[in-house]
Formats: structure tokens, C-alpha cells, sequence
């Protein structure tokens, strides 16, 4: 899909007319005053190739409105009421995204109501719209240090039309979305809904995925948190399995659709041998496939170590007539329930092993909650701080229906149609996955597989 | 200074005839060979309006040869001696990127011969080029939980012809050189000797810089953990501040010419009141002084939190009389000695508070070692190796006169001549300080300083 | 049952008549030689009632030996030959222990040939037992960083007989045995089968039992590790729960009969509503049983948090209908597989609440291998390697069938048969249980339950 | 000193009159409730032979009561109003008592006011007397996250009339002091103006020292969390040892008058050649001297790491006429200044090493407030809890004049008189300190040194 200017500019509400509060703040004879100068934008692409195909003048290339503080502001500060709601599952740094909106909006906006609305997108909700938390500094101080979210989450999506009375009815202006897929969804039906009544509320969504699946996202806020926890698990099966007589240690961790968490945590802790992902399939049986490589391992190095993406293999529960690990119907959020396969390779592996006389010590562990509940680290810490003030500065500045993200390492304003258009994955052809190869020396693929292209499909 | 897209070539030793060892490795059906397209550059720049400056065709565009894997090769593996040598101050990271290196020679170029030069460039001197440890993929194989490096390190350089004498003498080929300012100089030295000798030698750099102060560089390796860990010793001393009547904290970090420590670590402790740093200058006196601002908030707050780089305020030693804190001379590696501002602003505020009325509960912590010394966390684990990857995949492809660095998240090639020709700084109107002002809340300045360019030529 | 004096006697394979080599260490002027006083023992109670109750001279008061160095050993160290084995699963430290011992004997003792047997008791058959480990200084020197054993372990007993034969084959003159309740099994059929050919071997058990379990000791090597980490997963089911609507978090720790981990790293998490350890049985059903005060706390408090150990509620499988997740049979080292109680309960929990209204978000996680596995803490790494030296010191000495403990701070020789006469519980009347409830506020029992008695039978 | 059963018995108020609330509580069928037995209580001494000294009927050997709720108890909880301080210098788990006495106060026996003196005894002045802090079981749910104390603290003592006055003023019945060697003097002093005003006051301390010198006390809270956090510091200097030609690393840890944390944390990181404590005199010249033993190391293993307690070698300050480094006068809370013994020791041997040509890479850190503001880890953790109902449980209980401690493993109750009447220090003769000398290797003693009575006289 080619995308073209115009695909990337940001809706606006109307015409920035107050003078930004930092004005003051910037001006000494050390620092001139640091605004995003309004005709520079970030390019979309960054090599000379991708360039070369557009045939534009630089002024229609591709490229993203740079976020930051803008000289004039939409709103006038002292008549804006906030509100924030994080959506979906946890993720370490949601509640140092709430805490950066929040200091932000009180300390350098001024900004003297900020309202927190409860359990997703549930507390948008008549039923809920008015059990708000009221958000100040002082409440939101030293939120960081937990993992977690203080508003509460929930999974699901809620009527448009009931939750934009909710903003009616509190007064809200600007309205902050925390949330995954489905939270960048309901954004963009809120938007549309508020557009529809001609309300003058700008709606800002701030992306978080644990599975940094989401696309124009260099890396997901708490991703690194999260594989780096999710390092520990693989040493634990690592140092399980090496200690016992044909010891298989598995670790199951997140990736509904990409296999980011799987690769990265398996080159830090660089002790795995096998990596499997959603975007590569792969096949159990036959000389090249998974079961018969593991049983080379086991035989050579006395054990073996498999990382696995929870959504790897969801071709294979029919296939091997294990249809109990197969999910069923979807969750609340949508999406399709997985089968598991870190059961059916559990199950397959000590089979295969058994078979063969190599009775395996299996070690498998499924960390999940372990993992996305904890507190952001040192980087994530940063980076939800200036992606919390980026968000709050497009807010003020009038943008609506975006997001912000960090693309080549600036920040920027996205359409929140562009959020919920495609998915990020794991390129089998770059240079990630070649590194995994690298350190994994695992084979380029298992046995003869299915077209990817079947097998993932964007639901 | 501008950069023309000839800027930014690298060398070549010649022509690459070898077939790469990974042809094998990617070809099955999953994954199409990944291997770099060489008409393809990564862009210098991100936005549109650098770009508009130019008025070139794209084919003209400033931009880097991209890193990875070449289809063809210069170098006969069968018959290639590498040797790594690690310079300079330790870096979270360094055992890492030794590791992927020596993995990836060995393993997927079949390299037999690689050996670790000893203490830094004394090993490469006539007296010590003998004394090598002979590295392989099971002596490195734990190597990275640990810090330091295991091939020792030393300041200063040495005769880039008698280095040039050792690499013929034990039969060198490639020679990768991990180190910093001092390293990248040494490096461009010994291929200049190299090359006006009619040598094959490949040299490539490893640019390493705790301080982050090394150009065309995203982030330097070991950096995000030498962050997170003086995140660490701010807690503390807030902590300590906290907990006493008139408490003043103040933490020294690295960062000689550049605050990009103590401005990361300050948004991620989230924690100080002030940050000072080498490219912001400050004056102590006055009513909008940097002790004026102290004294107030020891009284409405309490305690004060400061965070300072050890290169900042160099200018403050003679002008207030207290030459005992100035440094003399230069160490080993040709560096200035820097004045003591940690013991300075401790003597002047403590004299200041006490003059007050506020005799204060100082607790000032100089952590150093304690930093530099740790193993690199999960998110550097990463890089280093794929940085590691990267420098191999040049070198074998005959690239030399080079540093291996990541641009706008992309690994690429560049000459070292521009590694060495400027110091990557804190932008002092760019976000990063934007953020560290709205997250301190301390004023953009302290009172009436000298121009900045006059304190911060890169000597 | 009452100990008398004769009970806590540890045998002795005879004469001690070679110096010590620690003689010429230890005499300076500044410490005088510190050797155990033979005649000197350490209590075995430490009340003045328990004291009372004895009515016996000080000199037949119950008591052990103190462990420690002697001025006289039994085994000339030039000629012995020493084995170490670890049995059964993975516990924090027993790295650590590997290493004190080789370290002790090899430095201090000049001990030439020590021999790591492989894979627990299975490296004693016939089959393995030349398929050893040499273990020097230098190899075990880093060993400690990790957790596992780099023996590798397994579970299950062998033939004494040929276990015996291998010692003998392999000329082993003392044998440490580092493993849990079947180790300790297995150490005193080694010795007997030794005592009864009348073999001059020593026999030292180093008591491992990461659920505390095992009597007359403080506290096993391991648990501080084991229960601080266990301490992670409380929080993280804590964080779940709390931001969910209706959260229940449970998590399963390690206690297969002693409810120690549990009780501790509910203490230290502080985040824990209910915990259930197999010393106090619960009732599920009833206005007091477990259900009901769930449905309290989610009504009050919006969430519960429940921690419990694996060996809890036994009793209730087949009462409830759940007979699936009842354990069968026995593993490997002979222990009853425990039906799984985290199951059940999540099972009956959702079916509760849902029955209720109050459809739960459960946050269920068994964290297993990721506890065991790690590397020992501070306070783990100190405490084995002064208990490694206590091994080795009793060996030298000619102690055997005797396991070193620590007893009331003091490192002892206990009688191997002591260490598999009971097992030490969680004390329904005593002060950690009590601090347990006062922290939690659970109510001191849930419901209507059988008695004690019959349920914690020893298997 | 001998000590006698009436040296070991606890002052108290008066008769108990009130029911416990714990009696409802307990008593259910599954727990008989948990009450001390008054006559019961815990040996002083461990071994035969110290028993054997006393030849006295159990009931005359000295002992400590045991601490733990009564069943009756002296103060009617309807009508107590408790107060907290905190005094003396940081340590972990301050945070963790305040809250473990403020919720067995608030939950358990329902007491309605506790008051939070600030800043040390200062708080207790009448200037800042109604300055106090309101603490309920919701201020203080979360304190234990962090290091400090929330109370603030503060060095020096204060008129005790003055503070019973504030006592009297606020209507305090029961005051917890949290401190050192100090706090627990001016706890005494606090005691003796109450019993001679004959006021109905309870005083109850709970023993301080992050340098584990307290008497009577297993381990002090917060020991081990602090000489874990200093295993730390031991890694980094050697990582930066080992890395450099000539490499001498240097940890200056806490331990004024005792080794403890020196001892235990180079055990624990086993990784220090020296360790250097105030117990144990040394030399720096001579053949068997400090300086020569550094030389031997850095000329046989390359480089050598020392750790030492800042109390340690004090007596070699004029000695070696380096007088600046000497302490002058005495700090707030009376302390003698120690001289620098770490900057002494890193000029000795940076001069020596030079002198015979091996120039040191010298690598010195002072951690100090970096170790002592951690939080508690998981062990101090429930220690801290215990030990804090444990104080409750005596208060309410009338005892007064004692402290709170872990003697055996067991919590009791001791005179105040007791805990300021002596050192507890590391025993040269012992088996802590024979572990020391066992994993270092280093020699029992450095050169000819003053006899150690003259050099640690308690002052």
C-alpha cells in the first residue's frame, strides 16, 4: 500500500489563536524558544530508494507532522477540561503516560481539571461516566513506580454515541486514549461520532501494544520492559534444562501476531535455540522439520531451549488432531482466541522425544502476567514522559483524531486511521530476524509449510 | 558544515569475489536471501526541509551505505586472522559486542584465527602484540553477564607504525577496534598507515562513548544501561534529601562535553530539580543564580535534588576563586582534566545555605565506576550484537577506514574521518532539553553567562 | 518426640591424627588459632522451659556438635579423593555449595582430585559413573553467577550397593551429598551399605529444600532467594488484579507440605488478601468458607489477591467433583503427586463469582521453574559458602553419615537420620502465622474442616 | 561481663487489666490461640558450656522474655494515642516498621491516633512539636516501596524534659523510638524523665544500625539488604580492576566500629583479596605488611581488590604522617569523625606501586548513600514487619525502658540499659571472620600492629 501526503496529515479542530504558555518559559538569552517550526515534516521513508520512487518535489514527499510545542494554541487553558482512559491489557508505562499528561497539563498548561475515567472504555459509559478519579500532580507523583494502570483497564468497545455524551456531560475538551488496537478503534469511531455532531472535542490517542505490533511506532512504549523480563524466563528454562538429562525447556511468551517480544528477548538473553514467530510457519515432522531438529539438539548439546511467540503455529492444531489447544470464539476485545501452542509442543516434543528414547525433562513456562504488569524501566520511563508531553501538546494545538508516535526516533502526529490500517511484524527478509538466525543458528525454516500469506491475515 | 553525499562514502579494500557463507543459511522457501542492496543508502536527514535543501536528485541525496550481509564477499574466509582490540574507559556492552563478533566469524564465516589484543592499543605495541588470548566461540560464550572486558583496556595510543608492524607480524587481516574518541583516532591513524604501506588490512570501529558524545550515532551502545543505573544513585539521593531538614542531593554522572547522562537519567528518576549540563552554562550568584534557586526551593519544597554532569560549569572554577576544584593537565588519553563542579557546588551551596540560615544536610554521591563497570542490560544485549554482526559483515565485504554505527534505526557504514570530526551534544532548543525543563520545572537559565560558544569548543 | 543427648550424636570413622593445615594460617599474634572446642556443644532448645523440662546435668543436656574446623583431621589430605553429587530439583545456591567446597578443599586442604558426578544419583550407576566432572578452583570459580548446577540433577534412587561400588572404583573418599528429603534418603543408605562392608568413607549430607521442609535447620540454603522472588509474582498478580474490574490474582508458589515460601513472600510482598498453606486446611463452600470471603473482599475492595503453596487443600478434589485435577501416582523421587489446587480454585472461584454477578477477570499464574532456577542472593551466596566449609571441615574430620545445618545461627553436625525424621511446618500457633493473619486480616480458618491431623499425615 | 537474670528483665507499667483484641481473632477450631507464656522465655546463651558456667536451676539462667501478644494487656487501646520517630542516620526498612507499627496499631487493636514526630528528636522539641505527621493504615499502605523514612530524621539528641513535655502536650501514651546508638540513649534518657515524673508512658526502641553493631540482636534490620546492595559496589571496582594493566579496586563500605557489612558483602561477592575492618589492627609496611601483600597480588594475578569498613586502620593516620586525612571533632550525634582511611590507604599504595614500577589503574568508590537509602529487600522486609508488631505487642502490654529485638531467631524483649552497654563487633577468633580469611586467602594478619584492646575501646 503506497501512501501519499496526504494520507499522513492530521485532522485540526481550527485555528491556533492563544499564545503558548512556554513562550515565557523559553525565552532567555540561553535557549531561543524551541517551537515546531509548522512547515517541517518527518519523512515517512529513510532510504534513497524508497525516495527515488516518488518522483515529488521535497514538498510532497511522504512525511509526518513533527509533535512539540507550537508557538499558538488552540485551546485556551484555562477553560479546558481533560480526560484519559487506558484501554486493553496492561503494559509496563501507562502510568507514566498518565502521569507526563497530567504534569504537563497542570504545571506548564495550567490546566486545572483533569478527569480520569475508570476501567476503559467502560467508564465512558452512562452507567460509569461519573465514578472519575480526579487527576492532580500531587495524586499522580509517584504512580511510576508501579506497574499497572490507577484508572483500571478493560477489554471491549462501548456504543460511540453514549461515550461522547459522557464527554458532553463532564465538559470534556480534550480526551487522551491509551489503548492497543482496540482502543485506536474506538478513537477513531469517537472521532467520527464527535465530528458527526460538530463538537469541538479533539480526540489524542497514545498507542500501546506489549506486542509493539502496532505500525509508524519505531518501538512500542514498555516493549523493552517487557523483553527484558521476558529475558529472565528464558535463562530460568535455560538453566532448568541444562541441568537435567535431555532437558526441553520452553518459554511462551506474548505475540499474538508478531514475533518482536520472541526475537529480541531471545537475542538478549542468547540462550535459545530455537525462536518461533507468528510471521514464520513451520512444520513438526519430517527430517527438516521442528520435532526432528530438537531431537538433534538433545542429542548433540543434551538439551535444548524453545522461545515461542504466542501466536506461532495456530495452522498446526487441526493439522496434528490436537484440537484441545485450539481456541475458541473470540475474547472481549475481539480478537480471535489462540490455540496454545506452547501445550501442543509440550505435548508433541515429549511424544517425539519419548519415542525415540530420549525421555525428556520437560521445563515450560508461561510468564504472561509476570511480564506485562511490571513497572516501566529507566528507557520507557523517558519515553513515555516526552510521548505523554507530545500528546498533550497536539491536544493543545487543536490536532484530533491522531496519534502520537516516535518515528526515526522524532516524535510525530499520525491519522489514527493509519494506527488501526496495518500491523507492524517481523520482517522474515530483514535483518532482525537474520540476527536471530544468526545467534540461534537455527535453520532458515522447518519442513514444508503453507504460503505465509494464508496463514496471516490480518483478521 | 555540510555533508555531500561523497562525505559520507566509505572505503573499499576491492573487489568482493568470494560467495557469502549465508547463501546457503537463506535459501529455502521461507525467506528470500536477505542481503544488502548496494544501490541502497540509509538518508542522512529526516525532515522534509533538509531535504528541500539539497535540490539534488535522490541518486545525490547525503545519505550512508546501509549495513548487512553482502551476497559477495571480499575476504576468503578459510584464510582470514581477525583481531579485536578494546580502548579507553569501560561501556556496559564491551564483553557483548566481543562475543557476536567472535561468534559470527567463527560460526557463520568459519573464521579459524581470531585474537584479543590485550590492555587496549599497548597490546598492539612491539612489547605486548605477542600476548594475546586466543578467542572462540565457547572461551566467549558467558562473557556478556559480565562488565568490563575481557581483553582489558588502557588510555592513551601508540605508534600507529609499530601497531601497523604487530597486525603484519602475527598475520592480521581484519582488525576491529571497540573504542572511543581516543579509539576512533587511532583507528583512522593505523588505516592511513595501512594504506600508505599497500596493506590488505579491513579496519573497522566500534565507536563506544558512555557519554553518548560520538556523532552519526542513534544512541551508543551501553548507554541506556549506563543510564538506568545512575537512575539508580538519583533515587538515592533524593531519598537521602528527602529525609532531612534543609537536604540537598546532588549526584555527579558522566558526561564530559555532553549531558545526555544526567538528562535521560533526570527524566527517568523523575526526580531532580535541576539538571546541569556541559552545553547549557550557568552563573551561581545573581537573583536568577543557580544558588538563588537552590535557597528557594530548600524553602517552599524542603530539599532540592541536583544532577550534574562533570563537565558542566567548567568556566565557574576561576571566576569564583576555588582553583583547588580545576583540573591540570591532560590523562592519558589526551583528554583535559576536568574541575571537580560536584565538590564546588557542594563547598559554594553549603556556604550559601549556612550564610541563609539554612545549614543544609548535604549528600553528594560521585558514582563513577559504579556506572561504567555493569553488564549491559536487555535492550543493549541486543544492540551489541547486532552491532557486532554488522562490523563483521563489513569487514568481510572488504570495507575499511570505517565505523559501524546505527542512523535513524538503521545500521550503516560510516567513514571513520566523520566519527572523529564533531561531538554529538544536547540540543539546547531541541525536545530532549524542552522535556528536562518541563519535567524539573527549573527556568531555562541561570542568570548572566558567558556565550556558550566560547565554553564548549570541541578541543 | 523427645531427643535425648545420644540422638544428636554424629558418628565418626575414627581417630583424628593429622594436623590441621590451618594451624600455620591462624597462628599470628592478631588471631589466635579458632578451633571447635571439642567438649562444646550447641543447644538443641532455647527456652528456659524446654530447658526445664530436661532436669538434666549441663553435660547431657541435648545438644549438637558445633561445626568447624579441628586442630586434628582424620583423612590425610594428600591422599583423598572427593565426590560431589546434587539430587533432586533445582534450588538457589547449590552453586554456591559446588563451589565452597572445591574452594575449601583444594586451597586450604591442598585436596588434589575432586570428581563432580553427573545428573544427580544416576552419575553414581555403574553406567556413569565415569562420565565425571573435574572440578578445580579455576573451573568453579564464576559458577556462582548462575543458578542450576553445573552437575546437572536429577530424581529417583539408585542401587546403594552400586553406588557404593562406584566410590570405590572411582577411589572417592568422601562423598558430599547436596539434595533435598530423597537425598538425604539416599546419603544414609550410601553410609549404611558403606558402614556394613566397613569402607573408610565419609559421608556428608548438605541438606537442599527450597520449601524449607526439612528439620533442624534456620532456614535451608536457597529459601531467601527462593521466597524474594516469589515476591515478584504477588506483585505482579496484585497489579493485574487491581486494575481490573472484579480482579482475582492467585498465584502458586512451591510448598509441597510446608507453607514457609508462601507465609514469607506474602510478609514481604504485603499485597496478599488470603493465604493457603497445606498446615491449615480450608473449606471452600459455607458463609465462612473460602468462597464467600473472596466475594466480601471483590464486593469491598474491588479485587482479591490470593497466594497460595502447591501442597494446600489436598483434601478437596474429590469433595468438589474436580477429580481432574487431581494428581496420580508418584514422580520420579517417589513424592505423591499433589492434585492442583490453583486450578481448582480458579475454576471454583470464576464459577462463584460469576454465579454472583460478578463475573471475575482472573489473573492465574504458577511461576515454578522461574523461582527455582535463579542464582543465589547475597545473603544465600554467604550463607552457602559457610556452609560448604562446614562440609568440608566435618569431612576432613572424619565425620560421616552426618549433615551439616545451621541451628540457631550456629553451623552443627546433625545425624542423618535426624534429617529424615520429621519435617519441619509452618506452626499454626506460632508468630509467623500469626503475623501472617494480622498482615493479611484473613480470618484464622475457612470453615468447616477436617482436623489436622489426618490430612498432614508424612507420607 | 556476666550477665544475670535480672540484668535481662523488661520493665513494666503495671498489671494487665484489658482482654487482648487477639482473643476473638484466634480463636477458632484450627488455631488455639497464640499467647506468650509468661513464664516462658529465651536463652542468652547457645552452647553446654556457657550453660554449664551458671550451675544455676533453669529458672536462674539468664534469659530474655519472649515478645508476642498476652493475652492480657495494660493499656485500653479505645484510649491510647501512640507516637513514632525515627532518628539517626538511613538505613532500609525504616518506611517498613513505621507502616508495620502504624497497621497492627490501627487494624489490630484499633488504636485511633498515631502521631509522626519529624525529623529525629528534633520533632520532639517544643519549636516542632505540633509539627507531626497524621499516620493511618491508607498514609502508609505504599511507604515500604521506598527507601527512608517518611518521617524524616535527624543527628543529635535533645533536653529530654522538653521532649516529655511534647509527650504530655500531644498526649502521647506509647512512643516508638526507631533509632541507633543514639536513638536508643536518648530513649533511655526519655524513660528515666518519665518514671521519675511518674508518668503513665511507655518507651519502647527499635534497635537501628545498618553497621549490624547493636548488641543482643541476631541481625539488625536492614543489614542485609544493605550489605547486598554493597556486594554491588564490590563487582564494579573489581570488573574495573581486572579490566586494567595494574588495576587496585577499593570499596570504602559502611562499619565505624564493626566489619560486618565489609565481611559479609566480600563473602557474598567473592571477589575481594582484602578486607580490612576495624576489629583487626594492621601494618602497611614491612615484608608482611598491607603494602607488600598488594604488590605480591598485583605482580602475581594482575590486579587486586580490598574492601574495607571506614573504621578500619584508624590508628594509622599520625603514624604515617598523612594527618589530612584525619577526622576532626566529633558530628551531630556525637560521633567521633573517623579519618579517611579509604583516600589514606589509596595514596599509600598508588606510592608504593609506583615506586617499584607498577604505576596502578587505581579504581576507588565510596558508595555510602547510595547503599543506605535502598529499600528493604524481601527478607528485611518481613523482619522489619515482625520486629514492628513485636514492638506493638510490648507497648500495649506495658513494657517500657526495652527494646525490641531477633535474638536466636526469636523476638524479645531487652532492657534499653542492655542495648547501649556494649558493641556487638566481629570476632576475630570466630567463624565469620575464619570465612573471611578462608575465601580471600589473604594472611591472618598485616605486619606487627598495636594490641587491639588499646585500638577499639568503645568510646
Amino acid at each position: 500500500m503506497t501512501l501519499h501526503l496526504d494520507d499522513l496529515r492530521v485532522r485540526r479542530l481550527g485555528e491556533c489563536r492563544y499564545d503558548s504558555p512556554f513562550a515565557e518559559m523559553l525565552s532567555t538569552k540561553q535557549t531561543s524558544p524551541h517551537y515546531v517550526a509548522e512547515g517541517d515534516r518527518v519523512l515517512l521513508e529513510d532510504t534513497v530508494s524508497m525516495l527515488s520512487g516518488h518522483s515529488l518535489p521535497p514538498g510532497r514527499v511522504p512525511s509526518f507532522e513533527a509533535a512539540g510545542p507550537r508557538r499558538k494554541i488552540y485551546f485556551d487553558p484555562a477553560d479546558v477540561t481533560a480526560g484519559i482512559v487506558t484501554c486493553g491489557g496492561l503494559c509496563p508505562g501507562l502510568n507514566n503516560v498518565i502521569r507526563g499528561i497530567v504534569q504537563e497539563l497542570a504545571v506548564h498548561y495550567k490546566v486545572k481539571q483533569i478527569l480520569g475515567f475508570r476501567n476503559g472504555l467502560q467508564g465512558l459509559t452512562a452507567a460509569h461516566r461519573d465514578d472519575t478519579v480526579e487527576l492532580t500532580p500531587e495524586r499522580v507523583r509517584d504512580i511510576h513506580n508501579a506497574g499497572g494502570t490507577i484508572l483500571g483497564s478493560s477489554r471491549g468497545g462501548q456504543d460511540a454515541d453514549e461515550m461522547v455524551d459522557s464527554l458532553v456531560v463532564r465538559g470534556v475538551d480534550i480526551l487522551f486514549v491509551i489503548g492497543g488496537d482496540g482502543g485506536m478503534h474506538a478513537a477513531t469511531f469517537l472521532s467520527k461520532a464527535i465530528r458527526e455532531r460538530g463538537l469541538d472535542i479533539a480526540v489524542i490517542g497514545v498507542p500501546k501494544t506489549i506486542d509493539n505490533d502496532l505500525p509508524f511506532t519505531d518501538q512500542s512504549f514498555g516493549f523493552q520492559s517487557a523483553f527484558a523480563r521476558a529475558t529472565d524466563f528464558i535463562s530460568s528454562v535455560s538453566v532448568e534444562a541444562a541441568a537435567s538429562p535431555n532437558g526441553v525447556g520452553i518459554v511462551k511468551l506474548m505475540g499474538r501476531h508478531s514475533g518482536f517480544i520472541a526475537s529480541y528477548a531471545a537475542l538478549a538473553a542468547n540462550a535459545a535455540d530455537i525462536v518461533l514467530i507468528p510471521e514464520i510457519p513451520f512444520a513438526l515432522g519430517g527430517d527438516d522439520g521442528l520435532l526432528a531438529h530438537v531431537e538433534r539438539l538433545v542429542r548433540s548439546k543434551g538439551f535444548v531451549v524453545i522461545v515461542l511467540a504466542e501466536g506461532a503455529g495456530q495452522d498446526l492444531f487441526e493439522k496434528h488432531g490436537l484440537p484441545q489447544y485450539n481456541g475458541r470464539g473470540t475474547d472481549a476485545s475481539g480478537n480471535v482466541r489462540l490455540g496454545n501452542i506452547g501445550e501442543l509442543l509440550k505435548e508433541c516434543i515429549t511424544a517425539h522425544l519419548t519415542a525415540v528414547g530420549l525421555a525428556p525433562a520437560m521445563r515450560y513456562i508461561d510468564p504472561s502476567y509476570a511480564i506485562r504488569s511490571i513497572a516501566a524501566n529507566a528507557y520507557d520511563s523517558v519515553y513515555c514522559l516526552r510521548l505523554a508531553h507530545a500528546a498533550v501538546h497536539a491536544a493543545m494545538a487543536g490536532r484530533t483524531d491522531a496519534a502520537v508516535a516516535r518515528w526515526r526516533r522524532r516524535f510525530v502526529h499520525v491519522p489514527l486511521s493509519l494506527m488501526i490500517s496495518r500491523r507492524n511484524q517481523v520482517d522474515p527478509d530483514g535483518d532482525l530476524w537474520m540476527s536471530v538466525l544468526e545467534t540461534t543458528c537455527q535453520p532458515a525454516g522447518f519442513g514444508s509449510v503453507p504460503d505465509r500469506g494464508e496463514l496471516n491475515r490480518v483478521p
